[in-house]
């Protein structure tokens, strides 16, 4: 029987958090939970894709209710369908949700469709019956790695927080088996963050690598000031030092910084990655992209950017999104990405792991769950659950 | 007293049309009209700002009620104040809308913002009893010029249209006073185009320039065969031939057709503006910049693309903004723009110039109306009353 979209079920949902980073707090940060039911049954039971927006650009409600829900639900079923007409296809489903869309302007929407997308996605490997990241293997021609990098996230600016709890807080991400770490910096005084940063590889002591961001907060001189001063430390990388479309910022840092640099979370389509690549003299044997499917218009984009890498040299290695969600886990094992953030004590229930997995040696090794296999984690699962089923 | 906001209206109208450009159609296009409400009083009148955002990127009521508005409402409102204390200043009504949004990602919400900054800016003026225009000038130092060219935007593919209607929709254009007139290309093979302009210049015969817009349809090659194709033709520009975001292409064009080029109306921010002057190529002695405040967080931002305009050796002259909406011409006669985009027959009651105000040799000039002069237009104003008051 040919599948069919038959409801799409959005609610936003508050993420908050104490936390800040160099440009915003989080304390009244959302998501958009999104639930595409289909009238497909697979082991008795309805399958409904699931997806969320990760942190950082809130909840879409307005924008799905409005726009790209319906757009989904009016469209021609048969339009939607793959070739052999026994599964959704989603680029076509993607096409759908962007009739009638202007080009440029990527925010926002991009959101909107970027959670859909996962959830369609999500239905898509269920109806299949397997995994998404060996459904993505396959239809790349590659053989799939379940096992993945990821690094520990975390390291804000709590109020009244100290250099001790910094260090606590990284200790507790190395006994949980993380070999990377991150902290952030630009909240504080270039001073303030070196002592920081200090304490920080003093308490790791060696046994893992230190990452730093400064989320977009510098300007020029500043950003030089902290590319010079990080060159004292042997970091992991040093990230989003300025606006993340001040291609020409980035690109004056690899004059003063030859360590590492990162950046990519907000930039939100492919054409926008290409420019950082164009014009941000990235480079493609040491630094790090970090786009993220759930706020750039979904995997089905991510390919397309994917397939920019490809055309300006660059291998889908150097790829660790931002996000610590289980679709870009689903991404790395599937198509060869560098890893995947994670964020260890933070946007519970939406980040992390499926129950049972854990960080060994910093890699996690992803169980044979249909679809994302958010069903393997109970807490995000009864959020999921409770809106559809 | 000190002014306050008191409420904030919003409802998403549609500005639906039968017409379709080279991208999408306009059949399901809505605007958001928003209301700002003061309690200060006026001629014995509430002071209400009104705004609403330009075609082509639909309504942005979710963003507004669930951001936008309520950090305005939720405001310190003596944070909101100018440095008199008597009127709102609309820069830091515009740092409070953005608390807490990150960089990048420019779209959706730059129309939210841009359509309630209209709103602010207008109450603003009235407030001051000024027209927008005068307030403007004096706050850059600059002589006011009421006279402002504007040219007349049409020519879409309306369905079953042949030339005989085209050249008819074009003299009207001319029998209206206008001087350039503007029609869209892409939307059929280039064969079909060239017949389409070679109409329409002999419906001219040479009594007013033609404009032609790709609305960003083409990709590389097209874009340069139209480039070359169009060198035959004394055009009075080239619009948007390729991607908003693909300023190699932009720039590529350059060597193909050293006629007038123009773009920039989906490009949401001063970072994006910069861009296209840092990367694209744009000749600065002939081309043009379209970026349209309405979309782009409003006058506030707008300020800073001027900015950067300076610092990048452009003249405010070279801009003509896209949207045909009243704050446009406000900003074009307070700072020295080069005109405004002007769509005679199209989103009524939204675009526009107050009621019995004629194009005359291809200028109009602005009465002296509080605020942006909505309340001079009365099928526009009729709707913004009964929104608010």
């Amino acid at each position: 029987m040919a599948p069919r979209i038959v409801a799409i079920e959005e609610r936003t949902r508050p993420i908050a958090s104490a936390i800040r980073n160099a440009y915003i707090d989080f304390s009244q940060m959302t998501t958009s939970l999104v639930a595409v039911v289909t009238d497909v049954v697979r082991d008795g039971r309805r399958v409904v894709g699931y997806g969320f927006n990760s942190n950082g650009r809130y909840g879409q409600g307005g924008l799905i209710r409005e726009r790209f829900a319906p757009r989904l639900l009016n469209a021609d079923p048969a339009a939607l369908l793959d070739a052999s007409g026994e599964n959704l296809d989603p680029d076509r489903c993607w096409a759908a949700m962007m009739a009638n869309e202007r080009p440029g302007g990527h925010g926002e929407r991009s959101v909107a469709v970027g959670t859909l997308d996962m959830a369609i996605w999500d239905a898509v490997a269920k109806i299949a019956g397997k995994p998404l990241f060996r459904l993505l293997a396959e239809r790349h021609g590659r053989e799939p790695d379940p096992r993945v990098f990821v690094y520990a996230a975390g390291g804000y600016y709590y109020p009244g927080k100290d250099n001790t709890a910094l260090r606590a807080e990284m200790r507790s991400y190395l006994d949980r088996g993380y070999t990377v770490v991150k902290m952030k910096i630009g909240g504080a005084p270039l001073a303030e963050d070196r002592a920081r940063i200090e304490a920080v590889l003093a308490e790791l002591d060696g046994k893992a690598r230190l990452a730093v961001d400064a989320n977009g907060r510098f300007d020029l001189e500043t950003a030089i000031a902290y590319a010079k001063a990080l060159n004292d430390y042997p970091l992991f990388w040093y990230e989003e030092p300025g606006d993340p479309l001040d291609f020409h910022l980035q690109a004056t840092l690899a004059q003063f910084h030859p360590g590492p640099m990162a950046t990519g979370e907000n930039l939100f389509s492919h054409q926008d990655a290409r420019n950082l690549l164009r014009y941000g003299a990235m480079r493609p044997d040491r630094d790090w992209l970090q786009f993220d499917c759930a706020l750039s218009y979904g995997l089905c984009e991510y390919q397309r950017t994917l397939a920019v890498l490809t055309e300006c040299g660059w291998s889908w290695r150097r790829c660790i999104p931002h996000g610590g969600h289980q679709m870009s886990l689903m991404i790395a094992a599937g198509l060869g990405l560098g890893g995947n953030e994670s964020y260890p004590d933070l946007f519970q229930p939406y980040g992390g792991f499926p129950d049972g997995v854990r960080v060994e040696d910093g890699y996690v090794t992803l169980p044979d769950l249909p679809g994302i296999g958010f069903e393997g984690k109970s807490d995000l699962y009864a959020e999921m659950r409770a809106l559809a089923e």
